[in-house]
């Protein structure tokens, strides 16, 4: 194997290892050498890629800031109305958290520091994405009459939120959850011709 | 002030110290010398109280795992439907959770510890109880006919948990985000005598 490429695979192992620790046990409780041990890393390897455990974490983080805009672009690019861009976006996002322990233990790490009040130029902003969202379905009709747009986005992204955090615990994973909050809340608040709509699909 | 009131308060101003300092920035960043620095506190008065940092925080977990089996008993003993109660209760819950430090660390601190495989024996089992009254709701005919009570109860509690996450950040606090959550959610899922009941209250 070309050494480059045995590189990538290496660094790679680290940052998968470095994600399952730090989502079972947190960051700032897992020392260095447990992520060594599940990636059967030596330190020597692990000093070639990163220079401390919080360099790794700074990698976790800026690889979540990355693929999210992504994820949004795709949704945002549909031609869907926008509560279905809503509703689909952050099914995918629930989707995405459950299965890649490295997109989710990155998104908890930069949970984690903006609630300590660092500033992650990069986190994708949910609520002010759902907001506007909701704010154009409300606007085309897409919302019952009366229906506060900015309440039904607060909820869906705590919502996710939620289930992110009782994913990984018993019952229903993190994306069955977040379907159940959407069709809870919609049956709720969105119009009769958008629901009947959705079904027809 | 007698020698037994002094220690009450000292141990009370460690208990506070330490609660804003986990809230913050979390419990295993927390170095014990920024909960002294932070309640004034000298080593000599922590460790005549408390052993260590883990013995502190196992103090909060014990004093979260005492104070919600009353909230939630005061509600169950009251005279109302069970849809009432589950609403109430997790409405009171979102209030203590956003105004008591104490409380919210403490319930922060046994929810990472489930997180990290250990078990809370005294840890209150909210979805199962909201389980349970929204079962009941369901069999009074309290919930609109379709309506799966189980997802009802996972969402109101994925509502809570997204609420406490999201609630110290930027927007409103926990409190008005849990009310959003089921003014929103009862809207679809309440049946129009429970709502026209509930309004007329």
């Amino acid at each position: 194997m070309p050494q480059q490429r045995r590189a990538q695979l290496t660094r790679h192992a680290i940052v998968v290892a470095a994600a399952e620790e730090f989502d079972r046990t947190g960051y700032d409780a897992t020392p260095l050498s447990a992520i060594l041990r599940r990636g059967g890393i030596t330190k020597g390897a692990f000093y070639f890629h990163f220079a401390s455990k919080e360099e790794l974490a700074l990698a976790l983080v800026e690889s979540q800031a990355r693929r999210w805009p992504r994820v949004r672009g795709d949704w945002l690019r549909r031609e869907l109305d926008p509560l279905s861009i809503a509703v689909g976006m952050l099914n995918e996002a629930a989707r995405l958290l459950e299965r890649d322990v490295v997109l989710r233990a990155g998104t908890g790490l930069a949970r984690h520091r903006i609630a300590k009040g660092e500033h992650i130029d990069s986190e994708p902003d949910w609520e002010a994405l759902l907001l506007d969202l909701l704010r154009r379905a409300s606007a085309g009709g897409m919302l019952r009459p009366g229906v506060d747009p900015e309440a039904v986005a607060r909820v869906a992204y705590a919502g996710l939120v939620g289930a992110r955090v009782l994913g990984s615990g018993a019952g229903p994973g993190t994306a069955v959850r977040m379907e159940e909050t959407w069709r809870i809340t919609l049956q709720g608040v969105a119009s009769p011709e958008w629901l009947s709509n959705r079904k027809a699909r």
